[in-house]
């Protein structure tokens, strides 16, 4: 049986391997350390889970309206006004399952067959996927140090064809938890625009900024694509739910394909995803914002005596994007040696890079700071036998 | 700016304007009674609700595997070997965010541009768009009363073509609540296995049946793409669950699409459905097959009376499919009129029908006994002044 041939370019997660051998380890006994995987280590904030038990209570349990239930939407214009200093009309905001249903909708009108597609590379995989799906190509065009590991206006000139319709950004990225700047933005936006583009943002992870307040595209601009998730800062992975904000004339079309590909996102999560706008829930997500930020350091600074620590730290997201050529150049034999000699589990590169990924890992640090130190004692117990 | 072409292909559901009038009449004071939305009147059963309050208690919101949990795949395996006698291996079986996550599965696994499908007409609308969303042509085959409303094996046999790879069958039907009968499904598979195609069988409104006890292609062959769902007969809409059963063979590159697609069902909606397969909640959702059943009944004799009865009464799902052609050929004017004279809520046919929707509609009894034969009243009265 041959399948559709767009599946084959739907690269299996590699780290799935890993983490079966990882899973398997600890069956066995071994006290693996799980830096592998990108989801926080918090449960959902207790407001949040306690208004999802009054809607189950209430028995909100049947389908809301496709692009979300209006309240909700309302409260994520207000985030945009209250933390963005962003003006977003609540009929622009389409609440979606995961950033996944936001991204299904946006590559679903915005690409097809031939159509081809600016992104860094390295990039998150699923986002490759999704153009890949709606009949697109990928132009994965490399990025360092140079362009703060993202996709800069520079670029877009340099890459931009003929036959581009599409720059898809990422800010924080995962993998590298890179942010663009505010003027570096605006750059690619008119660029993209000056081209007759789209623009789809990833701030999936906005909200996990270390350094510098974090940026919405709906700051600058009405005509970006921005794709969100309850998921990352507000913990709230397995409720499987996001958000679109789209340009004016989008609406319409998006909210067919939502009433198609998917009725509506989940009916509690909607209600329970109310709370976390609150003041007594932004104290916990803040609170461990601040967690994650000196776990950052701990790794940071631990890994950079083993000449590991990447060349920029991550401003955001809860990654390092370490090069680990001068101990190997094949990430994959490297994550599974690391685990199987000292129970660490982290992602081999190529999952996330065309180019470069099997020179690259990725150590997530949704971990506590005990835990990291260890890690990095181990992780240095390691190289040292290289 | 030009979307997608396939866009175009996605047709809006010409329901919701209905849905609006509606919505805006009952603001206005008006007493309307809702025949038009595919959702039972139901709240989710107790138990259901109770175990999602239970696993949000016990702080299971993180993701799960993207086949779904394996407590929820074991208990719908079991759910086939004690209602269906049918052996399903529950690796076969992936936990979906609603049938919509099956069906965008199936069909991006399954078409590409150039394939072409074949399925009854009228059909489930969504049924056509995902086909259409991943660059299927649709062959919608007028089906009627020589065939139980039904594409069956002499009509595969004659529509099939060179280039068809697909059937797509659904058994209970929406619109026509029409089943296939065992004889009949095994035929189908039969037909398309000899041509070497691929069946999707949408069992979405499965366990609503009336007359006989209901039949899943599951018992019958290992080498259909079975979908199925939480939302109708289980009471679950709103928590956006389904699963889709699939050969052996194609649950690789399905998981593959399921982690790049939507990474999972909802959490707390997958642990919440462990409580739908217990003895307490079959109870519950056997007394609401039967107030169904009840409702079947007053509506098809009170339709009877004014030459409104389908010519088979619908076997299952809870819909009348209904030919007003001695009343009309424009089934939009004349919902549209029933609203606004009687307060009666229905469908047109052309939402479903690619042919005859214009002399057709759909009526959903999915409300009680006492407006159903209120409903029938007003409709009575209107039909006498045409």
């Amino acid at each position: 049986m041959a399948w559709n041939s767009r599946v084959d370019h739907v690269a299996p997660f590699r780290v799935m391997h890993l983490l079966e051998m990882a899973q398997t380890r600890e069956a066995a006994g071994h006290d693996v350390i799980h830096l592998e995987v990108g989801e926080p280590d918090f449960v959902t904030p207790e407001p949040i889970i306690a208004a999802g038990q009054q809607a189950l209570a209430s028995g909100l349990t049947r389908y809301t309206p496709a692009a979300g239930i209006p309240a909700l939407r309302e409260a994520i214009a207000g985030h945009y006004a209250e933390h963005f200093n962003a003006t977003v009309d609540p009929a622009r905001i389409l609440v979606t399952p995961g950033a996944s249903g936001a991204l299904m909708l946006a590559s679903q009108l915005l690409v097809e067959s031939g159509s081809r597609v600016l992104m860094a590379d390295p990039n998150y995989p699923c986002n490759r996927h999704f153009m890949a799906l709606a009949g697109a190509e990928i132009d994965a065009i490399s990025v360092g140090r140079e362009s703060g590991w993202q996709l800069d206006a520079a670029l877009v000139a340099q890459h931009w064809r003929k036959d581009t319709s599409l720059a898809m950004l990422a800010s924080p990225s995962n993998p590298t938890g890179h942010t663009l700047s505010a003027p570096q933005l605006s750059a690619v936006l008119d660029a993209v625009a000056e081209r007759e583009g789209e623009v789809i943002v990833d701030e999936i992870y906005q909200g996990l900024n270390y350094d510098d307040a974090p940026l919405s595209a709906n700051s600058l601009s009405a005509n970006a694509f921005v794709v969100n998730s309850f998921s990352k800062y507000f913990g709230m992975t397995g409720w499987r739910l996001g958000w679109l904000v789209a340009p004016e004339h989008a609406v319409e079309p998006l909210t067919r394909l939502a009433q198609n590909m998917f009725l509506a996102a989940a009916t509690p999560s909607q209600h329970a995803a109310l709370a976390a706008f609150t003041p007594e829930c932004r104290g916990i997500l803040e609170q461990r914002r601040e967690t994650l930020k000196e776990r950052r350091q701990v790794l940071l600074e631990g890994l950079a005596g083993l000449g590991l620590a990447p060349d920029i730290p991550p401003q955001g997201a809860f990654y390092l994007w370490l090069d680990i050529s001068r101990y190997s150049r094949d990430s994959q034999a490297f994550c599974e040696r690391l685990l199987q000699e000292e129970n660490v589990a982290i992602t081999p590169g190529i999952d996330f890079a065309v180019r470069g990924g099997e020179h690259h890992v990725r150590i997530a640090f949704t971990n506590d700071v005990a835990r990291l130190e260890e890690a990095v004692a181990r992780i240095a117990r390691f190289v040292g036998r290289l």
